[in-house]
């Protein structure tokens, strides 16, 4: 029997109505013949009310029991969302995290998962009983409680589906599907009825929050269809899947930006081979997570170099960045936290020059300064001022008339050549 | 190294606040050089809040999947008091039912423990750690998470203590022992210091709430000392333990009420061998617990049944009880909600004749018409009218003049002869 794994986020199962609703929802995909495995998050704001709760008693909860205390809030949704099926007459039987096999490093907060052995899961599926799935939770080797990290449940979903050998990942959230841009920033911002595993990621990476990146990976890694759709309404989302010729070619699958982030500069870096990788190399030790990474070319014997971090973590790193960049003998460090980036995603830009050029340029007519740049064979991405974004973010998506269906074959206005 | 489990209820760990004072109590313990296993209730009234979410989206929630939601609540308490021990500077881990190798049989709801496998709480304590249990929750031989029932977290202390030889098993709770009436209806009700395993378990069994009958029967199974102590105050409470030669030697330990309970009255029942069985077999089948049981020497071929059932059960026990009294020949039914159950228990009593008598003088005396009548060695108890209940536990008290200290080899005065 085919078989299709649905996950809904906490927003679907935020109470009780919605978890009936949700019901309704997993039993009409069963009635039409199809096993179904559903992943569930924590109700609503539980996992935050949680984490309030531990900061009351503890100034750094210990890793392994936040791991314990939050993992209850999936325990909650997915029982309820079990009884609510069962109310329909459907068979229904929930797991934890540890039941459905999602085994995971011991890296309490953020464990990846490194094997999939749902044995009760399928036996579940093959009595013909609808199997409700904890997501974001898995059992380590000493069989503790691990946590996936924030969007882990997206990667339950897809690792679900892959051992399930499903025919889709549905990942139902409060909004339609994938679109060119934040529809908060640009009204006129379309839904994307398909792009290629590799675009997604591209965008997860720079911002889009729809799918978390680590999902989009393991999803490409084992070429599962995914199927972003709102939990509200039963129109068809953006469906994430392999890219193939047939795919629809537009150039520009969307835009993407990221207001999190800081940004560092070391500038009088020498210009000697193994400097960059001592720098970094100190800030993975130190568990500080760098983004774009930029260095120019050497003049007399020294360099700059830019990167970005989390906000949040800038005040940590500091002090270590400091200390390396005087290890190193660089001249000096300078942050900047008022930042954000914004980033032009499409798989079509490999084969089109022009289209940096053009984003530059736009930019530049919007009067925003670009302060660094980064690319990849798929993306582009600038970093401006904070304030600047939603005018960057507006700008772009316009010159690119990202508003109209398939841009095929055809780049705006531009003689200058691809500078990425 | 001495060993000792305590145990601390949804009150104790009710707040943020109160579980940060349960660490600071059960740091001082491990301080004093005692190896010490904590067993936790979910916090306040949060298993009422789940059996109500529950409600809310189904009529009748699968057991499986109602222990699956409930046993969040303990999941939650017991990784917060972990944190809050940490924070004093001490090592915590804290166990699931399941981690902590509670087994259980399949009865979801109200399963009894099968077995302890406290593999993974021994080896904590044997690393100097704070070993913190889940309570009222455990795991079946099908690897299904099971719950105990109310006041199943003191049948995990027990048998925790049981398992880890502990010198005594501390029960925390939100009264300062066990007093020889409920002090809500009898100001000078008196805290006793000493009782038996059979004391208690006839006054648990006969309403008492501060503790519940399978934890002590249990208790008494392997010998386990029980300490029923406050959470809020030092003072020592009330030692539950085995009956010696030098235990001091009450008459009477104390009184117990229950208005739970529904009374159900068959008449005209065929005195035949079998009837009996075949009626109690059949309500037992249907689930339906059955407590005080009466039945009078038989009179012409026919004769009376009388018993108690849960209030809560009664509608749902009525059509079987019609059924099953038609099937034996019966003649009529009557059930009655409006009754309570008063209940007088001592060890002593088995050696001293006119406790009854003075009993039933001293309802008689007060105006309370008896009902039913039933006794066990050391436990008389009589079922009256229900609005008559607390008048009932003042008048037997104070002619059992409980509140004074040691009652010794001494009756009141009576010269009847006990009934019972």
């Amino acid at each position: 029997m085919a078989c299709v794994v649905q996950k809904f986020g906490g927003t679907s199962v935020g109470n009780a109505d919605r978890i009936k609703h949700v019901a309704e929802r997993v039993v009409r995909t069963a009635d039409e013949g199809r096993s179904v495995c559903v992943v569930v998050s924590a109700m609503g704001n539980a996992t935050d009310e949680l984490i309030e709760l531990a900061a009351r008693v503890s100034t750094r909860p210990h890793p392994r029991e936040l791991d314990m205390l939050l993992t209850a809030g999936e325990r909650i949704a997915m029982a309820l969302l079990s009884m609510a099926i069962a109310e329909l007459g459907r068979e229904a039987i929930s797991f934890t995290g540890s039941q459905a096999g999602i085994l995971t490093d011991t890296a309490h907060g953020r464990a990846r998962i490194t094997e999939v052995r749902a044995h009760r899961v399928e036996e579940a599926l093959q009595q013909g009983k609808i199997a409700i799935v904890a997501g974001f939770q898995g059992v380590s080797p000493e069989a503790h409680v691990t946590t996936l990290g924030r969007g882990g449940s997206d990667t339950t979903a897809v690792a679900l589906a892959a051992t399930l050998v499903a025919e889709a990942c549905e990942i139902y959230t409060d909004v339609e599907g994938v679109y060119t841009a934040d529809p908060r920033i640009v009204p006129l911002a379309r839904k994307l009825n398909v792009l290629s595993h590799v675009e997604m990621l591209e965008l997860s990476a720079a911002g889009a929050r729809v799918l978390m990146v680590r999902a989009v990976e393991y999803a490409r890694n084992y070429g599962i269809p995914i199927h972003v759709r709102s939990s509200f309404t039963d129109a068809p989302g953006t469906w994430v899947k392999k890219e193939t010729e047939t795919m629809e070619k537009a150039i520009i699958s969307g835009i993407a930006h990221d207001s999190s982030e800081a940004k560092v500069t070391i500038t009088g870096v020498p210009d000697r081979p193994g400097i960059a990788a001592q720098l970094f190399r100190t800030l993975a030790t130190e568990g500080i997570n760098v983004d774009m990474i930029v260095q120019n070319v050497a003049s007399e014997g020294n360099t700059d170099i830019s990167f970005t971090v989390p906000r949040g973590d800038l005040d940590s790193a500091e002090p270590v960045i400091d200390a390396v960049a005087k290890q190193i003998g660089a001249r000096k460090v300078a942050t900047d936290p008022d930042v954000a980036k914004i980033s032009l995603v499409g798989a079509g830009m490999r084969t089109h020059p022009g289209v940096a050029a053009q984003m530059f340029e736009t930019l530049a007519e919007a009067g925003i300064n670009i302060e660094i740049i980064s690319t990849s064979s798929i993306r582009i991405s600038c970093v401006v001022r904070g304030d600047k974004i939603e005018r960057a973010v507006r700008a772009v998506h316009d010159a690119f008339r990202l508003s109209e269906e398939f841009i095929l074959e055809e780049v705006p206005s531009t003689s200058a050549r691809d500078t990425g």
